[in-house]
């Protein structure tokens, strides 16, 4: 991760207080110890990934959401696993160089290795989670690792598409964002101390802020600036995916909607100028609300939940914080 | 398959009866569900993949091993969606159009449709195994889901090596093919009805026939008939994997062993002049002796095992039908 995308995630690490900081810190040495677990070369890519960080999003929704306990761990572990696994995967399609500012185990190894070392770190996260023997659990991060393929492959199919909805484009981040943030709150109110009730309310909660994360995601590639996410500004454009800031522009903006896409941008020079139309039609600011209802929504589906005072606030503001990144 | 390649398991579903052949149409049902369970365009590559069949191998060893009943049916259903997954990852790195005569998910999808319906058999696979609420048997497909990423990684580290040992290349094996067979064994005696005693034996059983079966695989790789293989001669050759025909022949035909097999064979007639060359030193037969060699291992491993005379007379046939495939 750039340190920028962290910052907003300090709030939610006081707020977690020793509690999480050692969970999340059990994750991280079981994280090296899987990675090491392989043999030398498979063990390298994997290591490689794996230490090339990220926000632990997902581990830190587990423990939140569940407290902490072995099982606990392990399902932080899988879930993050399962992540990276995907990560690995879409940068060979993506045929992705660099990937918060490390080499990408595509670069380094080549389609090979990387599809391997995607598929090892699948079978990892399975088994790690299997090791908790909840069998409710195995079936939750099945059903979110089907729906992160199912979605990957809703992308593509819609790539350069100039019809697609945003019901599409939501039903497109439930499967391919929402679905592993919804499993990562699941897993910790199944694994953990929260009553059998919550279960439904806190997976809720991580769809919702899911589905604001990866609005956010695609009005942060639009708006840059490069220099803090680490990538040029209009990269999904590049490639294809429309997302929700260019579906609302073209609404207000009937020339642009009439462009194809693919002679509009093949270079990161038009990608840039594409971007700066989208912002002039106010498509970010309108993506941005909706982003904030998905927010207010996740909050208010924790107000029926029993959980520690310090974990809800944590919870709070780590919704909070999918919004205001670079804000 | 071809129907040719399949006539050798006549035998045994004949020795393994009515109850055998109940739970391979079980399976078929189930793995006609699973496919038709996703969305429509993944939906119709899992489906392609699925139905484009193949010799069921892997789930009548989990029958075999187990007897009948509902986990047994989840495991077996299990092992055919990972073994499907790898396939469809493999065609992608291989970038096969053709794959038992029916059109890959690669050809028809594109590599991305064809990386995510890949990731989605896998997915599938461990939600069918959990199903079973057998954490030991999650465990045991995700070690053998590992081996079989390892395997692969290992494969494409030794493409178009000259200095690949016997023993290297049996390592490869049981990683990339002997771990699954064994893992279905494993499966079948974990949720079915023998001993624990058992299970070591029978999960070595699977590990010897999954090596005759790679090495034969290897053989016929170089010998053909390609009318009966559905596959031009070489194929392993124009790709580098180097397999034990190969590997023996290096080592009684010193002009063979000093020459770059990366100049040697760059179009399939040059391939299958390399056929020729390595069947003339004696290679195969020496081959088919090592295989030969790991099936009366697997039958003597069978001898420790208490199983009903039926299933334990359709291993032994099982076994022999690794090496007699085009006999």
């Amino acid at each position: 991760m750039s340190s920028a995308a962290a910052t907003q995630l300090v709030p939610v690490l006081e707020a977690g207080g020793p509690e999480l900081s050692r969970q999340l810190h059990r994750t991280e040495t079981r994280l090296a110890e899987v990675s090491e677990s392989h043999g030398a070369e498979l063990g390298r890519h994997a290591a490689a990934t794996l230490t090339a960080g990220g926000k632990r999003l997902r581990p830190m929704l587990v423990f939140l959401c569940g407290g902490e306990g072995p099982a606990l761990t392990a399902a932080a572990v899988a879930v993050e696993l399962l992540h990276m696994a995907t990560l690995v995967h879409d940068d060979v399609l993506d045929q992705a160089g660099l990937r918060r500012g490390h080499p990408t185990v595509f670069a380094t190894g080549g389609r090979s290795a990387a599809t391997a070392t995607g598929d090892l770190l699948f079978s990892r996260a399975f088994a790690e989670l299997a090791s908790t023997g909840s069998q409710e659990a195995v079936s939750a991060l099945s059903a979110a690792s089907s729906a992160l393929a199912r979605g990957e492959l809703v992308q593509r199919a819609d790539a350069w598409s100039d019809s697609v909805s945003p019901e599409r484009y939501l039903e497109r981040s439930e499967l391919k964002t929402a679905s592993l943030f919804s499993s990562a709150c699941r897993l910790g109110a199944l694994l953990g101390d929260v009553s059998s009730g919550s279960i439904a309310a806190l997976a809720g909660f991580g769809s919702s802020i899911g589905l604001a994360f990866q609005i956010l995601d695609d009005v942060l590639d639009v708006s840059g600036p490069s220099s803090r996410t680490g990538k040029h500004r209009g990269t999904d454009l590049l490639d294809g995916t429309v997302t929700l800031p260019l579906i609302i522009a073209r609404r207000r903006d009937p020339e642009l909607a009439a462009m194809d896409l693919r002679e509009l941008v093949s270079e990161p020079a038009q990608a840039e100028a594409v971007c700066d139309r989208i912002a002039i039609t106010g498509a970010l600011g309108a993506a941005r609300e909706q982003a904030l209802h998905h927010v207010a929504v996740a909050k208010a589906a924790l107000g029926g939940v029993e959980l520690a005072e310090h974990r809800s606030r944590a919870l709070d503001l780590l919704a909070d914080g999918m919004v205001e990144r670079y804000a």
